[in-house]
C-alpha cells in the first residue's frame, strides 16, 4: 500500500496554492476594482489557506474511499528452446518498469528455490507449468504484474494457467529448432539430435498450440525489439489504459 | 498500485471548497466589511475553484512523487502440531484486514498446489521450509504482508527464513505435546506414541528454539485472542506506524 509523504503534501499544497490564490486575487479585484484589497485578501488567504489545505490533504491520505487498483495481469511467454522467451520478457519489463507498477518475473532461474529440478516428461512439465501457475496468479491476486517465460509446450498446462489467473495473456514465439539453430550451436539441440537426450520441445516434443493465445509471433519475421513494443501496446491498451 | 476514482477526486473536490471558500469569505468581509461583495466574490470562486481543483488533483494523481510504501513484513508463526498456530494466523489476518494493507497468507494448505507432499525427514522439512521462506520474501519485495504458519521446529530453516527477509517478525508459541493433548485425541500423536509414526514434532522431534524468536507466547498462559492481540499491538507499534 502506498501513503503520501509529508513532502509530496506540502509540494502539492504549494502548487495549488498558485493556481488558487491568483484565481482570489483577480475575483476579488473584478468586484471591487482595487488593487490594494485585492492583494491584502490574497496574502491572508494563502497564510490561512497553505495551512488549511495542508491538514484536509493529510486526512483523506487516511481514507481509502475511491482509491481503485489498477487490475493486474499475467504476461506468459512460451516457445521451444532458444526461441527468444527470456530476453522478450526481460525487455518487457524494462519498459512496463517505467510505470512504477508492482512487477514479479517469472523465469526457470526465478523459481528454481522455490521448485527445484523437475524432470522433463509430459507429466513432469504440466507438473512444473501448473505449479509455477499458481504462484502466478497468487502474484496476481496481490495486484502483481507477472511476466513468465517457459517453454511450456503443453497446451493442457497453459490452460490450466489461463484458467487460474483472471487477467491472462499469453505471447507464442512462434518458430523451428532449425531456424534458431541457423548460425548457432545449442549443445541441447546438437545433443537432441544425436538421441543423447529425449523430450526437448522443437525436436521430439511437438510443441501444442492452443486456438486462444493472444498474441503469436514469428521470430523469423519480427525483431525481438518490434515484438517488445506490439505487446507493451497490447497491454497499455487493454489493461493499463487508466495510466 | 492504486490510483484515484474520479468519485474520490469530486468529493475531494467538494469537502475542500466548503473549507476554502468560507475561508475566502470571511476574508473578502474582513476587509471590506461588505457582506455582498463577501458572497459574491464566494460564489464566482466557487465555480472557478470546483473546475480548477478538481483537474489539478487529476494532475497529481497521475505523478507518482512523494507516493511511499507502507513496509511490509513476514510474520513466521512456529510451534509443535495443534499449538494453535493457523488459527491464530488466520486471526491476525483478520485484524490487520481491517487497515486495507495487501496480504498473503501462508498455511500448510495455501503452498500444497505449489509444493506437492514433501517427507518429514529433517532434510525434508528443513528444504521444505526454506521453499516457503522464499516464497514469503518474494511476496515481501513486492509489498505485501505475508503472514506463515508452519510447524518449522528447526532453528536452522527459519534462520534462513529470518536472513532472506528484510522485515521478519517470529513467534512461537510455546507449549509441550502433553498440554495440547489435555481433553483432546489428535490422531498425529497417539500414532506417534505408539511408535507408528516418527518425525513428529513434540515427540520424537524436539522443538529447537531461537535466541533471536521477537514474540514467544506461552500457550498455557495466555489465550489465543490475547496472543492475537499482543502480536497485532507489536505489529502495528513496529512496522505500521505510519497507518
Amino acid at each position: 500500500m502506498f501513503k503520501d509523504s509529508k513532502m509530496r503534501t506540502i509540494l502539492k499544497t504549494i502548487s495549488w496554492r498558485f493556481t488558487a490564490t491568483l484565481t482570489t486575487m483577480m475575483i476579488v479585484y473584478i468586484f471591487t476594482g482595487q488593487i490594494e484589497t485585492a492583494i491584502e485578501v490574497g496574502l491572508l488567504e494563502m497564510v490561512a489557506k497553505l495551512l488549511f489545505y495542508y491538514f484536509h490533504e493529510r486526512a483523506w491520505d487516511k481514507l481509502r474511499f475511491g482509491k481503485v487498483e489498477v487490475p493486474p495481469l499475467v504476461l506468459w511467454i512460451t516457445g521451444i528452446p532458444r526461441s527468444g522467451k527470456t530476453t522478450l520478457g526481460d525487455m518487457i519489463y524494462k519498459e512496463l518498469q517505467k510505470n512504477k507498477l508492482k512487477m514479479q518475473r517469472l523465469d526457470s532461474h526465478d523459481v528454481r528455490p522455490l521448485f527445484p529440478e523437475t524432470g522433463f516428461t509430459r507429466d513432469e512439465v504440466n507438473n512444473h507449468i501448473k505449479r509455477v501457475g499458481h504462484l502466478a496468479s497468487m502474484m496476481e491476486k496481490n495486484g502483481i504484474i507477472t511476466i513468465a517465460s517457459f517453454v511450456s509446450p503443453f497446451a493442457e498446462s497453459r490452460d490450466f494457467v489461463r484458467k487460474n489467473c483472471k487477467n491472462y495473456v499469453e505471447v507464442y514465439l512462434k518458430t523451428t529448432a532449425d531456424e534458431v539453430r541457423v548460425g548457432h550451436h545449442y549443445e541441447l539441440y546438437d545433443k537432441a539430435e544425436k538421441g543423447l537426450i529425449k523430450d526437448v520441445a522443437g525436436m521430439d516434443v511437438k510443441y501444442e498450440t492452443s486456438p486462444d493465445t493472444e498474441i503469436v509471433i514469428e521470430t523469423g519475421n519480427k525483431s525481438l525489439e518490434q515484438a517488445k513494443d506490439d505487446i507493451v501496446r497490447f497491454i497499455r491498451k487493454n489493461h493499463l489504459k487508466d495510466l
